[in-house]
């Protein structure tokens, strides 16, 4: 791969359509202060956490109700402008650029939990809702909504991109815990997906559908998960390996013998090292799995017996327990600062992520090779890992002023992403395609796939008002 | 409603397309004798387990190999003429009548396990592999495939159709255990949707788009599935109950304590009657509950005393327990012969069956009005229910001499079906819409959400020639 192929991937397309005054005004006149055109406030929704940049969108509007997304919809469906939504912002994939102009419609006052049904494990909620403050609004329940992405991102964000993180292991990720949706479609109409019940085979499932489309079918305006009680006991360990390998032929073992573990996190030497110096800690400068096991008293004392017992086989170590909720949080401060941790051992830099997932019999090639040429680049990485699940994630630390880094770092994560499609994986676990993966998309799926998914689009939003660039090129 | 608005959902509109003979002799020139026009193969293709009857199609083919499925979607694309999937025919809602006429395509000797991946609890097979065969296929790895609707089905249809069973409480349904497809698209063409990798954020969600699309969007020629290991220990009990309503409210503690029970099945006190004639069993004739509780020897154990302490609060007694697999088959026996149990109690009947699905909490509302009703009718009928999910059956045993039985039922059916509605539930658990709940697909999910299917639909398949008349109209 040359430097330019290198480079088509940091820069999106930009191919700006005009945004009419008239829209502008019929939007102010609709929605009064809740629609910005203030400079700041368009340059803060025309960003995410990636590293890509394009120009701002051409208003912001804050939607209060379903019925403003709707309205806010419909007027820019009349003029044929983008629509995009946006949620906190915590997109890793530049989801949230305006890469063909448009509006942005932030959804994050529409942040109401409406309806706890405790007895059903699900509740409903606004898509402006962040997880953490759904765990607080159930928190008398007993119950508690499981999927950490790490960021406290929106409930409408997690949706669209079909997040999980670090319980998906046990508890699955957003594909299986949205139960229904209320959708905002290109027409700016309102259609509900799903019921409250737990299965059904009652036609298309639009909600998966939608779950994972990264806005470019709707807006999400109203979204239901499931619950889980809270376990009776909880325990975790941190367990020192003296090689990755070691620290992956566990975590197989562990998934392959059906162990119920509820997280286990890979986490590399060097981002320990990142880690200790970053939270004052003295962990073992080694590659490290952090676990959490939950169940009954007896049930998690089975678990961790039998995971001591695989982990010791392989040469891990220093096991460290933590089973209150103050010993928990201090061994998981590891996990949860890894990032920040990296970005302020290389002061200024910037952070390419991957994210690829592949079967977990894979994973251990997937992963020796891609530390290999990490390693060999001389570009400093950190290296962090929802395992069970075969799910891993890159982050190369870059100076922005170097651009030949950025090349460097993109064909890293160029080798990894076709390392892990070669391996039955796919080119992204969690984080979406966004604007980063269109390319490796086609290769997983395939053009008629891809063809498929555009067909989809085409037809639910003629106009390509939605969200448009994003997931692949229509 | 009148009887001539019952009499609407018995009959499926017939609206048979012509099939040119020069598309059978271009098929029996492509597939020889594997291209049968016999009526007796026609009739057997043109019937499933409904009550439904429609003219048979024109021609079956049996496919051997994907390229099969291509060449034979080509030829009717080419003539427009409509294509419905075959399994083992075992779909209890009108799949596979040839209502607009057609051609069947028959995968049933499409039955290869194509690729165990044991080390990743995957398997991968052609779509005519039964569930049986499956199970058969990976017991020497320690592993084995949950999911059980009863009928031997065939991985195909099981995915077409959404379809769960007994164990999808703890195991969940086609849509969680599906991670990747091969598909003949309505041109003919083949896609790929999903990988190995157990989680993604790829693209849309086409896996979960094909799984419950009734051979509506495309044929499935390979489907490839999660396993799991097979739990160190299994028990199983049989407990009576005063009350239907004391059965589930024991059964709504259950899982609202998050006991991870394996199965929690509901047979009526009428049932169990039925059974014990049919199987010469001695069973208390009480509404019972069958559980089975998988996991380590001391989880089983404990679970088993978790809900023996909830049952027994409820009234539950006379618990049966048995762990041996001989001892769960005799135990099971009530559960799996309850069909033909029903069936024997009434020579020469013909069932109507329903399947709607709720919130937990709405069970035992849903239920016991139903149970009133259908008592009140004097239509003997048969109750049973994967009541762990929300989810249950009942089959009403009809004259089928007696057009004014069907009309009765027909309106339980529909006053069932619409208090399920009410109480946020769905039409269809597992079994599919199908010829139906056409009706009831509208009402669940609106007019705005059964377009958005269609224009799906439409747009790939614009030529309606895959397996139409089915879900919705186009």
């Amino acid at each position: 791969m040359n430097a330019l192929t290198a480079l088509s991937h940091l820069v999106p397309q930009i191919n700006q359509r005009e945004v009419p005054a008239a829209l502008i005004d019929a939007l102010k006149a609709r929605f009064g202060a809740n629609c910005s055109t203030a400079l700041v406030v368009r340059e803060q929704h025309g960003r995410d956490e990636s590293s890509f940049e394009a120009p701002p969108p051409a208003a912001v509007v804050f939607a209060e109700k379903t019925q403003d997304v709707s309205d806010a919809v419909k007027l820019a469906a009349q003029y044929k402008v983008p629509v995009i939504p946006f949620g906190v912002g915590s997109s890793l994939e530049g989801h949230l650029l305006a890469v063909q102009g448009g509006i942005s419609i932030d959804v994050s006052r529409m942040n109401a939990v409406l309806a706890i049904n405790a007895e059903d494990l699900t509740v409903t909620v606004q898509p402006g809702v962040t997880r953490k403050q759904l765990n607080e609004a159930v928190k008398s329940t007993g119950l508690f909504f499981p999927i950490d992405p790490g960021a406290d991102a929106s409930i409408g964000g997690m949706s669209a991109t079909r997040a999980s993180g670090t319980n998906a292991v046990r508890y699955g990720t957003m594909r299986e815990n949205v139960l229904a949706l209320e959708v905002v479609t290109a027409d700016g109409s309102v259609i509900r997906t799903g019921t409250r019940a737990r299965k059904s085979s009652a036609g298309y499932d639009l909600t998966r559908l939608m779950v994972g489309s990264e806005g470019t079918l709707g807006v999400i305006t109203e979204v239901t998960v499931k619950l889980y009680p809270l376990p009776e006991a909880i325990s975790a360990a941190i367990c020192s390996f003296p090689s990755i390998e070691a620290a992956v032929r566990t975590t197989i073992q562990i998934i392959q013998l059906g162990v119920p573990i509820a997280r286990v996190e890979l986490i590399d030497h060097n981002t320990v090292r990142m880690v200790n110096a970053h939270s004052k800690l003295q962990l073992r400068e080694e590659p490290l799995l952090l676990m959490e096991f939950h169940g009954s008293p007896t049930g998690v004392k089975e678990q961790a017996e039998l995971v001591q017992e695989i982990a010791s086989d392989h040469g891990g170590n220093a096991f460290e327990w933590a089973s209150t909720p103050e010993e928990r949080t201090r061994l998981w401060t590891a996990r949860h600062n890894a990032y920040f941790a990296a970005v302020q051992s290389k002061p200024g830099c910037r952070v390419i992520s991957t994210d690829t997932c592949v079967p977990i019999s894979r994973l251990a090639d997937c992963l020796l090779d891609s530390v290999r040429e990490a390693d060999d680049s001389g570009i400093p990485y950190f290296l962090v890992g929802h395992v069970g699940d075969g799910n891993f994630h890159f982050g190369y630390l870059l100076d922005p002023a170097q651009p030949q880094e950025r090349i460097a770092a993109e064909r890293l994560n160029h080798d990894l992403v076709s390392r892990a499609l070669r391996l039955e994986g796919t080119c992204t676990g969690e984080h979406g395609v966004g604007l980063h993966k269109m390319d490796f998309l086609v290769t997983e799926a395939g053009v008629g796939a891809v063809d498929m998914m555009r067909t989809i689009k085409r037809a639910l939003d003629p106009h390509n008002i939605m969200n448009p660039g994003k997931i692949f090129s229509v």
